[in-house]
């Protein structure tokens, strides 16, 4: 069972914006950076299960800012699952430099099939990811 | 007095990812056009604004997805000002594709010097943007 | 038959990079946007195209870059069919400030079947672009 | 004297499209990213180099697509440096997932001072990059 994962982002110039700052928008590309490396980490691939025919999309995201990140700097984002149920993963977020928090955020993805109807996740992974299972 | 604003964006095929799908950070890079030109349709130039000095920042972000919305999609993106007062001003977007609902978000921005201090927004801007100057 | 089409780019935010410039790589995306654009000025629709089983992949890029670009800039991309023959397809493009030229590129793409298979274009449309149906 | 250089880069969701593979210009964005590296295997922060007021400004980069790169894939980037004299660098990359080729590209960057003006590189800089110090 793992609800927590942690990886470490080098910020890349190109996702920096005129404002000298890591453009906003690039949080939610390092936070599904995140929920991967947590599924790797678990023991799962991601790209496997999208294979497998089960699709994660993302139903609702949201991140508070409180200092910028520059280009180069070390980000170390943590990942953790708050909820596992169903067709439905909830993950927070949080994005540091040393010990200072840069931002934090929170998702909301949904299971569904290749035909777009909302799914159950796969027992073994809701039970991995530390859900009870119903 | 100006609080509501519409734009049209057409979906690149960049900004769509490996489910065929607008990748859901690219529509926090539309909701920042849409505050880019509803400043342009108040009568003024948010690229103005950074050369004397002020900086609008992203303090905080959130977007639920309700609908896929694909390459080519021509896409009608809704700007309100809710709030702007003081240092902060909050948007809301609403994204479709013709009658469709395809996704929902909120912002929040804060104006602050090249110092990195946080400043008060100009009055006659606030004021343009239909907050009350107190 | 048409070899030449012109749109308008207005750059965001987002496309700036911590040098206050457009990022370079932005610039293939702006092409590809010219290419949809051209495609659609001729009466066709790349994702139509793509629908029908034909899937138009980048095969090589080039571009020189002559001036920065900076945000909220009103950009003008001009671009060009010089060889539409076969599998493939050739473009090149000027990026344009008002009289100021920006960045210049060339890209081929070629065009392969769902199943990965290089195929001819359609006739139609080799025609339409402008080349020689041979 | 360090000439060469490679690390991995792991394909990010967010980096493929529509056709379910890397999007061609985010290789321009891996190259940045081998330009980084080999700047720090080398002793040098490009960061503190921007801060003491060299700015190197991408003048030509070009790319050829060999294999298509997905989702999940751990790509190994060679970055070489085959001039460094005066005030540009040149550039050549390749890009591998095991032992098969996906790309490879070439850079040509100039050093520009903050006034934009074309600068000769650091000394130390060119001599560590492996070029003749003229």
């Amino acid at each position: 069972m793992l609800r927590e994962h942690e990886i470490e982002i080098r910020v890349r110039y190109q996702e920096t914006d005129g404002q000298g700052r890591v453009h906003h928008a690039n949080y939610f590309t390092y936070f599904e950076q995140g929920r991967t490396e947590l599924l790797r980490a678990a023991g799962y691939s991601y790209r496997e299960i999208e294979i497998q025919g089960w699709m994660l999309v993302v139903h609702e995201v949201t991140c508070k800012y409180h200092q910028p990140a520059v280009y180069d700097d070390l980000l170390r984002l943590c990942t953790k699952v708050v909820l596992a149920r169903g067709a439905r993963v909830v993950n927070e977020y949080q994005v540091f430099r040393d010990q200072t928090l840069i931002a934090e955020g929170r998702s909301v993805v949904a299971c569904i099939s290749r035909e777009g109807r909302v799914v159950r996740l796969p027992d073994a992974l809701l039970s991995d990811l530390g859900a009870e299972v119903e």
